[in-house]
Formats: C-alpha cells, structure tokens, sequence
C-alpha cells in the first residue's frame, strides 16, 4: 500500500502542475471566472483519474508530458461535474474536499461558468498538438470522453441520480446508473492511456474490463463512506444518500453484501491484467485501494 | 432581403435535420434529459450560426452534410448558452423564443444538464469522422470551438456580463465584453466553412474580418432591439438591459450613434468579402440583415 500511495501522490503532483500551467489566469475583468475555475480544479482530492490516466500510458510507453495534459483534462471534467453537482438545484453540498464548495466560495453563476469553461477547456486540451503528434489519437481523445462526459455517460448519470430520489431502484438500475455517473469517466481516464499507445486490441479489452470493475468497486466503497464515515474524514458531507432516501448498492444489498460485492469486483478486476507484467502492479494496487480506503 | 431570408429558413431547417439525427432519444430513465436538450437545441430561433457555418462552407466547396454537421454542433454550443444564461442566478429570462425557457419547462437542475450534454455532444459531433475524413480538420474545429466557447470566449463574455450590472464600462470594454460574449463563436461559426474547405491564408483571413465586424455589428443590433423591441417581436423579455442597468453601445453612445456605428461595421463586414465573387452573396446579404432586422 506505500508504494501505491506515493504513487498516487506523485501522479496528482504531476496532474496539479499541468493543471496549473493549463488553467487560464489573468489580469483581466473576467479573472473572477479564472480564479472559480482553479479554485474547481486545484483545490485537492485524491487524483484518481489522472493517477489511472498516468497508470495505463506507461504500460504502453507514452511519454509523460502527453499523458499528463490527457490526466489533466480528465480531472477538469471531473471537477466541472462536481462543481455543478454541489449547486443548490442539484445536490445542494456546501462542503467539498473540507473546503465551502465553489457556489459556497463564489457563488452559483460563477460556479455554473466555471464549470462551463472547464468543460471547453478539457476538449481545448485534448485537441491540442502537444497532446499527441497523431491527430487520429487526438480526435478518438476528445470523442472519447465526450461520450464519456455526455448525456450517455456522466451527465446522464447524474440526471438519473436526481431523479432516484425517494424511489427505490433495482440494482440492475443502480448498477447502470453508477456506470454512467462515475463508471463512464474512470472507463475512459483508464483507456486513454490505451488511446495514447495506440495498444493492441487485447490490451485495451484488458484495460476495458479493468476499468469496468474497477470503477463499480470504487463507487460500492464511496456508497460504504458515505453511511460509515464522517464529513471530517471524507471532506464532504456524509449520510448524502440516506437522506435524500437514494437507493445504493449498499442500500440494497446491505453493508456486508455489498463489501463482499466490491471485493469480488476488485479481484475480477486485478484479473484483467494478467496479460500484463508488472508494470501494471500499481493498477493493482489501485483496486485493492478502492474497497479498502478509509476516505 | 427575400433571397436571403430563403437562404436563411433553408439552412435552418438542414441544421435542425442534423439536429434531429444527432441529439439521442431514448426510451430509458434518463429521457427527461433527452427532452430537454431537444427542448432546448430545436425550439426554434433563426439559426443563424448555421447559417454561417453552411453560407462559409459552400464558398469553399464543402460538403452540405460535412457542413451541417458542424453547424449542428455550433448550435449546440449556442443553445447550451441559452439554457444556463437564462437561468434565475443568471439572467433569470423566463421566456426565451417566445417560450417558457428550458429551466421554466423543466427544472433548474435539468437546464443545467442539458446544457452540459449539449456541450459535450458538440465536441463529440466535431470529433466523429462524419465531419471530415482529415483528423487535422476536425482536431482544428474542435480546438476553434472549444477556445470559442471557452473560458478566453462565450464563456469568459458571460461573466463579464454578469459583473458588468449597475457598472458603467468604457466602450471599449463593451466592444471587448461583446466579442467574448457572442462574437467568438460568430467567427468561429465564420471561420469553420474555411476550416472545412482548407481555404488558403488570404480568404481565411477575409472571412475572419468579415466575422469580426458581422458580430459587432449584428450584437448592436440586438442592443437596439432590446430597448425598442417587445417581448412578442423579439421572442425574449425586452428592455432586460436596461433593468440589470447593464452597459451597451446603444446605452453608451445612444441609439443613433449606435446605429450608425452598425452600419459602419456592416458596410466593413461586406468589404471583406471583396476577394470572393457572387458566392459571398448570401454572406453580404446577411450583414446588411443584420443590422435591419426587426426581431
């Protein structure tokens, strides 16, 4: 577990300092919006997707530079998610990563824009020369994770979440649900560096399946958090779900069903990598982290 | 004006085509969605980005349905700004298109998705290789219209907008506000026909002239029609600047100057397209629509 939590450190120091460099900043009248969209976007978290964008590339060899700038418009779209998502309208969060989220520091149209302009941003990244000399590898990028931001994958997701209130779903429903609103961008954060590497069929049907699992692992753990920790430890507000009467994995399954469930996940997931050496220990480790973390 | 009001309507409904085809529908739980972003992407509006993209594109001997696909995403982009522009933390606008605006029809947070989803769909329409077998030409269109849209354009305009309430600002910084705010992605709108053709650097140039001056010109216009429009002609709350005590060229120069300042900007607009022959026609009568339109 130590060598994986440098690892994911390093990883997030990389993505901070792309995402530093990339994010506008300026002198100009319209700096507030600058300054809401670093607030979004540098203002901690674990790094998870830059971390599995960094991961995957270098089993195929990609030079960090390229996959630090795809790391780091991964995690714009994952941050423009969460600072929509915290707005009043959506899931009303005053509490992100221990700090007021940006609604709360701002306030909701800059948070709104903010999120707009990260969203842009992202596909600016990714369609930039210095991402990858081979335009095709750009072009499948963006495409990508559009679909992966988009009202197939994210976007959608979370429209389901708002709408599951107070109804009890299958978990069938969950399942599909949690695809789309976490699954889809950690699918995609996992591929890129597949994309980048241009990797043989095989190898990106492993990293496919890694993800798959991984990513259902991960959210079963977020959903244990959210009933068994507290706002401290997780930095955002707990016991979400519940109270807005949301069916989980954990909520129907129960707690020890459903730990047992992220665990046969996890390991399915470490199962995909065979076909890997071990350069691919850190992605296991990483699927050992999601059921196990405590934050 | 009859050829051109025809040539209008006839790219309108090649855009809206492209939209139907494009924009997901969906018998699954996240079809309110889907709703949505048709409610927003194709209740009418008269089109006119697409109409650039396909006026440009035929000057360059584009493809129509290379053309309206890129049309249909900078559509996209437009009517996301609408539906989280009209917001109540925005401009709170009720009414858009003579309309209940897509928060009104639905809910706030569902605006806010849509307009999500449409920016990602856009980015995924650019990146799909329907809209140009060269991955160089759709790698430029998506970096053009995410930098368009983005925190330095649309997006950036926005805020500007937002602070400028019950501020004076220079004409100068109207011009800038305003360029940001609708003119990027004008000109991008513009510039994508010269994308798509591969236009040589001097018509490329041409066209990015006639763009700048066409935005200016036409946002003044529509400056004019906010103070002497109605709601039932413009299809939108009138007199709305004014009440948010927002600077405009009208506001600042008055309407006659203002007018005449359109006018001036018009007449360059046209001037640009010198180098081209009668195929810019639909080009120069759209600047002098522009300014002479009523609603």
């Amino acid at each position: 577990m130590g060598d994986f939590t440098a690892a994911l450190s390093h990883s997030a120091a990389i993505a901070v300092q792309a995402l530093e460099t990339l994010l506008p900043k300026s002198r100009d009248a319209e700096n507030r919006l600058f300054e809401a969209m670093r607030y979004a976007a540098l203002g901690g978290g674990k790094r998870l997707r830059p971390f599995l964008v960094l991961s995957s590339a270098s089993l195929f060899g990609v030079q960090e530079d390229c996959a630090a700038r795809v790391a780091a418009a991964v995690e714009c779209v994952h941050c423009y998610s969460l600072a929509h998502d915290d707005l009043p309208c959506m899931d009303d969060d005053d509490l992100r990563r221990g700090k007021p989220s940006t609604h709360r520091q701002f306030d909701e149209a800059t948070a709104i824009l903010a999120g707009d302009a990260l969203l842009s941003l992202a596909f600016e990244i990714l369609s930039g020369s210095d991402t990858h000399e081979d335009p095709h590898i750009r072009c499948e990028l963006v495409r990508g994770l559009a679909m992966a931001s988009g009202p197939q994958g994210m976007v959608g997701g979370q429209m389901l979440d708002l709408e599951s209130e107070n109804q009890t779903l299958s978990v069938g429903a969950v399942t599909r649900l949690q695809q789309m609103k976490t699954g889809a961008l950690i699918s995609f954060a996992c591929e890129a560096g597949a994309i980048l590497g241009k990797a043989s069929p095989p190898h990106r049907q492993a990293i496919r399946g890694f993800a798959h699992d991984f990513g259902l692992a991960f959210q079963i753990a977020d959903d244990l958090l959210d009933i068994e920790g507290n706002a401290e430890t997780i930095g955002k507000s707990a016991g979400k779900d519940q109270a807005a009467g949301k069916s989980t994995l954990v909520s129907l399954l129960g707690s020890e069903r459903a730990r047992m469930q992220a665990k046969i996940l996890s390991d399915q997931a470490v199962k995909h990598l065979d076909l890997f050496d071990e350069k691919a220990d850190l992605l296991r480790a990483a699927a050992h982290y999601a059921i196990e973390r405590r934050a």
